[in-house]
């Protein structure tokens, strides 16, 4: 194997934290999914000047950034630290020190993402941001690399997850603004000074991001029209969704005839619509591209662990150009890292069931039916049958609780053999008992 | 600049088609965005046999892919042949001439998949198949790359257009199975036999993929438990509703405690949910990461762009792999290869608007407001009042046409000067006036 890739990481703060205990969890499992050797160095941070930390392994602290930037070892350094001016020295510094570097910095990367890859370019490095824009969604990714081909039509994004919150909750609990502010402060979704994401500054920056990586624009987000969620009242919600619309904040980077629409404000978009069905403090960001036509990236805008999945995802790409010698196929063939895993029957699978008999409507069918699931230690959520028929078969609608796929298989085969029975009876799977398909 | 990269794409069908076009048209946005010179060398087509085809530039046709694999100037080979057997011969002699290969061939990947891996790493090559799962969305460099720090909880996919499509028309206009999947075939949608698809086969084979990629766990589609939507009748749908579910066509991956439940099937999925709401031929991946939650993937997953993009996609990753000395800082700063755009005046932002006018309710209050919009050009479509209450504000909602944004803030400049308005007018643009974000 290749020599290990040492990893700086400076601030330690929600998204610091993440990163950190995400390279040092997860090492093995990066290890077996790409070959790679990452080796978490250094974490620095002020508050460690008195209380020097310690951390798992051969992971040194610091207080002073400076021992990182000056360890010829470290090969990426990753600034978390956030603002403006302390963040853009470091990155200055360690991009001028030959050190690739990854940072989740939205409004570093807007007002001086130019500059910076000039350094980058001079200097014959990387600098990543995928964790800038979209927390945990691999959507700078998607459009530089998955879209490499296609021009873009329009890129239409929910990028701030305190603002959608907050107008999700209006819109579900006609709250007023100012009282889904107060809940969203209280759950952490929104800071004590709430400006940056409820007036749209926060998406602004983002969108520039976007139009500078889609269009090839810079939009210095001072020159983007942006509008917060301030005004909107419960009325407005009501009005929108009388006429069939859900009001959400959107960031808008659209190619038109003279130019590119650049421009972040509240909107109606129509109920039926992905994007009004994007909910909470969900992010999305919807492309449409000249090749592959619509598509959306949907996913978590924010918080300690997506934000760090995506500087992680950052970190091991760039360790991969790296070690060029490494290769995709060894890291596929040596599969997942997940160990041990088998294919589970399909007969321990437990779901709730969707079940429709067709029968000969006579009396005493359903306590047969029933009975047997009964038997079969399936309990039973609703029935519905049509209206009695004494001629033609009738459907039963039979909804169960959860139940194990063998019992069901076993309660029709037995149900199925009965006289009643006019028709292979039709299961259905209801898939809401598991966490990722339930009602968002 | 490095040396260019040549390609040889064997296999003429649709998505041949659309690589070799994309290939052709965009090398030179290719070239902008990544600074790499990628150069279709060769198209192989058996229908080239006797009529050989001529192409842009330097490009050459042949009937035999030998000419491909023994020409040591290629250094990708891209496998669109479909089928298993030819494909897989061609795909293990590229990897054995050391050749890099791209493929969008799922049946290939879903069954020999482990054998041509072992092959690309005894080569030291490359083998990327984006294409094969999903289209143009970029979910296999997704899951691979972007959530690398993640374990995956769930993986559940729409993975077959033709399936969605008939379930979305089912539901959509009350029709039949064989109805819905006539219409599907006469625009070209489901194939003359359609087993593969409505049965389930080409979703498992796809699904298999994502379990392999995401969970490491080998599941040749035999082994998947698959149902297909055949037996799904209106009265299904129709119950379904009515509970508050649309019926879906899911590809499931699901980590329990006792293994990893892997299954195609019909299901429930509650209204409410995005993946209830990707309709038509849309596919989706949803994605439950330990690190990153939830995330959804959406786009086209067939058509010849679409799938084109990602064959070019995986290229490209390939080239840029080859050159290590290229470096993305660069790319960016080079911007989008979109030259001469420039930033719009948001005046001529064209929308329809919601506006909503604060008033003070007495007579000939809407006619000054709805004169001052006429005098402005400004369309109107609808306009809605709250009950009179002759001695509070009340809410006037007016719906515009589509409008000039400079049209409206002088509108808006004037109506707010007037003495009925007791508060300053409230603007919300609604975004159905643009394709991308009209209802689905």
């Amino acid at each position: 194997m290749a020599r290990s890739i040492q990893i700086g990481v400076v601030g330690y703060g929600t998204v610091g934290h993440g990163v950190v205990h995400g390279l040092l969890d997860r090492k093995k499992l990066i290890q077996n999914r790409t070959g790679l050797d990452v080796e978490l160095r250094w974490v620095c941070d002020r508050g460690f000047a008195k209380n020097k930390k310690s951390f798992k392994g051969k992971t040194q602290s610091t207080h002073d950034v400076q021992e990182i930037l000056q360890d010829d070892q470290v090969d990426i350094v990753v600034e978390l630290v956030g603002g403006v001016d302390a963040a853009k020295s470091i990155v200055l510094d360690a991009l001028k020190a030959g050190k690739h570097v990854v940072t989740a910095n939205k409004a570093l990367m807007a007002t001086a993402g130019k500059e910076l890859f000039k350094q980058a370019k001079k200097s014959g490095v990387e600098l990543y941001f995928e964790a800038a824009v979209g927390g945990g969604i691999p959507i700078i990714k998607g459009l530089r690399e998955g879209l490499v081909d296609n021009y873009f039509n329009a890129i239409v994004g929910i990028l701030n997850g305190t603002s959608n919150y907050i107008l999700t909750q209006m819109r579900q609990q006609g709250w007023a603004f100012q009282d889904a502010l107060k809940e969203a402060q209280s759950l952490g979704y929104a800071e004590k000074d709430p400006t940056l994401d409820v007036g749209g500054h926060d998406a602004a920056h983002k969108l520039a991001l976007l139009a500078w990586l889609g269009y090839g624009l810079e939009s210095p987000p001072k020159n983007i029209h942006t509008e917060g969620i301030e005004h909107i009242e419960p009325v407005d919600i009501e009005n929108a969704a009388e006429m069939g619309y859900f009001i959400k904040h959107l960031a808008i980077a659209k190619r038109v005839a003279g130019g590119l629409e650049v421009r972040v404000h509240p909107a109606l978009v129509h109920k039926h619509h992905l994007m009004a069905n994007v909910e909470g403090v969900f992010n999305a960001v919807y492309v449409n591209g000249d090749r592959v036509g619509d598509q959306l990236f949907y996913g978590k805008g924010a918080g300690e662990k997506p934000t760090a999945s995506a500087v992680i995802a950052d970190i091991v790409d760039i360790a991969k150009k790296m070690q060029h010698a490494s290769n995709d196929a060894d890291a596929v063939v040596s599969a997942a890292g997940v160990s041990g895993l088998s294919l589970c029957k399909m007969g321990d699978v437990v779901s709730r069931y969707y079940l429709r008999f067709t029968v000969t409507d006579k009396p005493g069918v359903l306590a047969k039916i029933t009975g047997i699931l009964g038997d079969n230690e399936i309990s039973i959520a609703s029935v519905r049958q049509q209206e009695r028929n004494q001629k033609q078969s009738v459907a039963v609608i039979i909804v169960t609780h959860e139940a194990k796929e063998s019992d069901i298989k076993k309660s029709l085969t037995q149900v199925d053999r009965s006289a009643f029975i006019d028709k292979k009876t039709i299961v259905i799977r209801i898939e809401d008992s598991t966490e990722d398909l339930r009602e968002s």
